[in-house]
């Protein structure tokens, strides 16, 4: 059922807007057009609504946050909802300090997020004002028990149901709902959380996925968070002697570059809740 | 005939100031390094005149633009033209909305640019005016005939009559004019296409390349652009199974680094037109 | 000896808050992370200091140097060093321009660093006032001779007394004093300055190492310097045939990542002065 949704995407090659951090910009942009999509970073206020009506979608990425950015992303936001562009929201950081919650929380207010990506500590803090005192990359936050993915899916759940948006939480397993449908994603290696960026490319490439199936953004989500996972399975598999986290960014992205719709089929782990 | 213009960079290794944008800068400095020059990246209004100073060239790159980073260039732009210093604009999404349009168009009036170099969309909107609705990597309008390289060329020509700078076009073929002599080059492979920033390398390697063979401007011109498609070609060559666009980024920083006088001699195909 | 200081720093997987430049933000994040470190890079005045206070230890990086940038540093040090964090100072581009220099001269004299780490041109620009004329990534100003060194080991002692900081001079030997104990490192190859940002990368991972050994400063210093040497020799003798810096700067932070206790210990070359 995935492939389609993958194929659409390589076929359709759709323009994305990502207004994202400097530290993964590169690895972002690569990995669009690793996947068949492209993308314009434009960040001013002064071009943010003309650039962002010439794309097909939108990411808004909290990384390395400050006032001119957040200005951009209300700007670009809503041009964008009006223009019935697919919407992703990444919201790094969210919970970690005031200034930044405090602006994503208001962003999530003014505009209609198709789909909001986050590490269990930054979905939790938006959903239920919790504390988030972990690095961007470094999701102590995990899940130990059945308990824990139980009380997890009913965060998502619940805040999917206020915001009107798919809410995406990744981790070891990920999760994936529109407050009503459950799916759990088992791709993917524990390794990747040593790769800086690996959320954040993977928010860009949902937004990717959904310009691309405009009418399936639940399964177009699952399909992206799957071969965000397969790739990284792949990726692995090729890993040299005296290899690390560097080359494993690279062989990542290149496995997004090789992927097809058989590929992501076969391999694609998903199950509904 | 090339071979000297990249043993001069080489030898001379000039210290280059690059004015650009966050999402390729480091793939800028490692080319460069690869190159055998340097660069100095301030982007500030308080230093970006003292540092030019003490620079052999400047690129301008208008990727990721704002008011303070436009500042910046107007300040070091002129500050360039009177130590004259050699000048090459990279006019990232010239043409995609007004505001970068216009800025792009009041640095061509204010600095004299010894090189611009664009792909075709962006410098046709220059050049004519034409709207540009492509995302910064995924150059659609591309040479589909014959008719359309002469149309193309003529464009060139006039800009470079208008602007007395070189004009360089890049694309399937790289077109490179100074509005009476025309230069085409065949080096590169289209997959170049699948890697953000190989067009903000160039730009940089081309001032490199000429801020180190001053008095040979077009040939200059012409080795860094014929080095850059072989070492797209070089790269391609070297790829294992399973790499793809991140991989080859690496390739052909890699094979600039690994380039030689004979190597560039012997690759290289350009043709007067 | 200098194991323990390396499996302290896995075992303890330190945050680290990095305001830095945003040419080489992508390979610091991915090194700490091979290190088993991470890292934070907020770098506005809304927020540096909430987020300095989540972390274990601080690095300011003065590349790509502005007003808003310069103000979150001040704020973030001085928090960092109220709450006795560990703070490191990289002084990209000192002695390049009369600003930057004015700002680096002033966190100096506002925040008390607990390290300092530059290249000759840059820390020899703080202590004396010379003039440096370098590019970031090209230092010429080398170790020609036996009195170079003595008067650059003279210099840097000076400045650690001064600034009640440790020292660390890198180059062809490395060099760290706190005024009184000078240790010099002499692991590394030439071509690591063939990359843009291995001093950047350095910086931080001494940040990381001595957030981890907080009562071992200089040693775990000579831990960081010769750990990052190591990786130059050990990512070098994995080259293949046509690579060059591209990959180098990968196989450099994979062999962080593959480091242990062991491998330090066997392959660090440092010495007493």
């Amino acid at each position: 059922m995935l492939s389609i949704f993958f194929e659409n995407l390589r076929r359709k090659s759709p323009l994305i807007h990502n207004i994202t951090n400097y530290i993964t910009a590169n690895d972002i942009a690569n990995i669009l057009l690793a996947s068949g999509a492209s993308t314009i970073m434009a960040d001013d206020v002064n071009e943010v609504e003309e650039i962002t009506s010439l794309c097909d979608g939108l990411t808004i990425n909290t990384g390395t946050l400050n006032d001119r950015r957040a200005e951009s992303m209300f700007l670009a936001g809503k041009k964008a909802m009006n223009l019935k562009h697919k919407i992703v929201l990444d919201p790094v950081g969210a919970g970690s300090c005031e200034y930044r919650t405090r602006i994503i929380k208001d962003l999530v207010n003014e505009i209609k997020f198709d789909l909001i990506r986050g590490n269990i500590s930054e979905i939790k803090s938006l959903a239920t004002g919790a504390k988030n005192t972990e690095g961007v990359d470094a999701d102590k936050n995990n899940l130990k028990m059945q308990s824990d993915l139980d009380e997890i899916i009913e965060i998502a759940k619940k805040y999917s149901w206020e915001t009107k948006s798919i809410i995406v939480i990744t981790g070891e397993i990920d999760i994936l709902t529109d407050s009503k449908r459950v799916y759990l994603v088992k791709n993917g290696r524990r390794e990747m959380k040593k790769i800086t960026g690996t959320g954040c490319q993977l928010s860009a490439l949902i937004t990717a996925f959904i310009s691309a199936n405009q009418d399936y953004e639940l399964e177009a989500a699952i399909a992206a968070v799957a071969s965000m996972g397969i790739a990284g399975e792949i990726a692995w598999s090729l890993m040299n002697k005296g290899e690390g986290n560097a080359s494993y960014r690279n062989r990542i992205i290149d496995a997004i570059y090789n992927m097809n719709g058989n590929i992501l089929e076969k391999e694609a782990r998903y199950e509904i809740r």
